[in-house]
């Protein structure tokens, strides 16, 4: 066989999800079990459930504070169809938005610099690296939510009420008061992609699954507004305040011959 | 202002979302009432609730019986990213799978051929139509599920026990006797992309917005088979068992000079 | 076979591209040649070369006065890579901007109402049809080139010379000229997306190949403005002339238990 | 302003590209001039648009033997439609294919490594690194193309013979070097990535503008498959040779009262 797969097996009649039948996923479960069970391979506890749904809530819409959106609100402008400028908005998550993977990543580097120190040297640590090199710190900071971001501080409180934060939240919010202690920036909280690679590790997830499930959690939201620019019809939207700041048109081809190579 | 929405409005320390807050939603709601409340602009009544989780949960996964799994597999193989892999698997949505709008406009078809008379006669005009033409009726029919499409049966089923089945699902219905009627072809059932059609309609969706719920059951899956794809690490995955029917290479560029323009 | 293709085979040392050596092509052929013969089979004639490569160059860029380019421009900001920049563009290709087969298609409806009839009354036939159903002409009209399209004036004209133009071109003409007698609208002149599907059509391509090289055309142009997003490296764009028109934040959850459903 | 650009500037009836008139180059240039101006800024010497014309041909077609080419043909499949299939063709170009990035990088590492030393100083010292993490070297091995890539050699030769071969050329070829001599394998030579890397290096080029021409070269193969699949008409194909490794359907959701958080 050149494929193969651990997710399902169809057959007349019924298909095998991850050892349940989706018959009863369909007639039984919520969709955040169905999601869960797809992408992680088990059913969640009822706990993991509850922080399962807040977190596919947690970023429904942001409206034209996302590069998401727009993408996908220009796309529907030239080519008004539902499934392309869905898909091309997903594109726009990457490093500088919808970016829990690097978060996740920034985790992982710190335990390796951590090694069998306290969460707080690794915290330490990994701010020196990053201020030395002059970078980003990947999860902290929002261009609205300035003193804290709510959705993060409203997953973290939930993982904590329901028995699930763990190491990983602990060492993201030890980054966090080390980078205010060593810059003074009080404006860079937590934010939203910060606090989802945090629970996600801490409830087991790879940084793929992760972002799997923070991508399920902006789809309703970039949907509605792709539904939105359709219905709008307002054909073609451009860039209205762009200026050129190149060349002036006074170039020339030397000669016809030249230019086809003759 | 040049753009203008009715899905969110984004202020410091919250999100209006459709009128509510998304604190509230987080720290409330299921995703199925998240999603809902996003697309179509209210919170479901219980009965939709169990409907919406239900019709979320109906794809899944149908895993390599599904163009746009195998699609997403080969990009996460070439390039093995999340995200790309994700939304190419998406744009393998549409006339021939994944495409509840095309059962959602035969049902709208269905209504302008039959103007006043019986949910019977429309049926019947809108088979002769298609029959005449040719042509394939969208919502009929499986690889693999031939006798019936279970996933269709356990909608309509739960349509009908919350009350909420009308009269899109019984022209679906309709549609088919007379097809099995008029054609004697048995195993043909409808599948789950009409029932989602019918259903979307029942519930006074739109067709792209009965797209968007049944985009956002198959991602759990599809996202599944992205992150297996990546983690099994076969690079550069091709068609093995492709022929070349072209011509044999015996033909040459008549001279360089000719290819040249010169 | 499952796949069969008559585009190219490959052995070992060597690629069979539609009967020619691809040694050979590469040796010696320009890449209008090689685009030629990939997309329709055959080598182009010299005078069809000097045309290819004028519609090659014919939508090199028209920056941000497209949509293609800003969905680019903001998938880019949001995810600073390349690949997925270029691909989310192309997406935004679709009835509004860059398609000359929806020029193409009015075209063949043209050709159906005419019959045996002249150019001109085919002309007359569509036009009435567009007026009466209130429906915007496709291939005419740009927000920027008010009087005339010169880009669809040097091709009409570069086709003219080459000998190469034929009835398509005219019957699109004859249509431009029943549209401004019959509703004295002069600003709207043939855009390039209508020559494109005239001039494709009198060389002999479908609909989908002249749509390929109005996407080859567009695309260097496209690359430029992702290369130079990415290098710009303003993270995170948004929307700045944005409004919420929806509901005040006023809307609640009925309660807790309503909303899971208990 | 918030967007600048020095790519273009439109304005009524001209448009400014990079300091040239669009008519002149819709007139007198050919492609490979008129890509090489909108990418790189200028227009190409003689001998420079020969190599690019034979670069923007070297992947015309490679057929089944592509990631991209079966990721956008299983697209069309479900989706018969030009736009998405090409784009969703385009996202399979990453680290296993079509990826001459990732050659340029470690032709940026290698002159890290290097310092001051000979070019086979530099290549040993990044075979030496390679091995050692035993990660593959990116630009090497084709599995078709065993002993040479010819298109590898022709565009070496072509580089060589029109004096614009420099020393990424003899770096990567000496890195070819050392790896046959410290490894004893012979049958992974430089593929067609890899020169793409070392010619656009030579040439000046960045990563993301080698990538450019890479991706405009695949292209008319590409869309030639698209067109070829929409016309084949089969629809929905799926993977036929995959198997399910995962569990068998003997779990069930403890009880509904859990799965639904009651």
């Amino acid at each position: 066989m050149y494929f193969s797969t651990a997710v399902s097996e169809v057959v007349e009649g019924e298909v095998n999800l991850r050892g349940y039948s989706l018959r009863e996923i369909m007639s039984e479960a919520t969709y955040a079990d169905g999601a869960f069970l797809s992408i992680t391979g088990r059913i969640p506890t009822p706990g993991e459930r509850r922080l399962v749904d807040a977190i596919l809530n947690s970023l429904l819409d942001h409206g034209y504070v996302a590069s998401t959106i727009t993408a996908a609100r220009y796309i529907a402008s030239g080519n008004p169809q539902f499934i392309p400028a869905v898909a091309g908005g997903i594109l726009a998550a990457g490093s500088n938005t919808l970016s829990p993977e690097h978060s996740y990543h920034l985790l992982q580097r710190t335990a390796e610099l951590r090694g069998d120190e306290s969460l707080e040297v690794g915290a330490d640590r990994i701010v020196d690296e990053y201020v030395a090199a002059r970078k980003r710190l990947p999860g902290f900071g929002h261009p609205i939510h300035k003193t804290s971001d709510f959705r993060a501080d409203i997953l973290f409180e939930l993982a904590d009420e329901l028995g699930l934060a763990g190491e990983s939240i602990k060492q993201f919010q030890a980054i966090h008061e080390a980078f205010v202690r060593k810059t003074g920036r009080t404006g860079i909280p937590i934010n939203i992609d910060g606090a989802l690679a945090a629970i996600g590790s801490d409830l087991g997830w790879s940084a793929n699954q992760t972002v799997a499930f923070a991508v399920l959690s902006v789809l309703p939201g970039l949907m509605a507004h792709v539904i939105e620019e359709i219905e709008q019809n307002r054909p073609l939207r451009y860039i209205q305040d762009g200026e050129y700041i190149g060349s002036p048109m006074t170039e020339h081809l030397a000669t016809t011959a030249a230019t086809t190579g003759a």
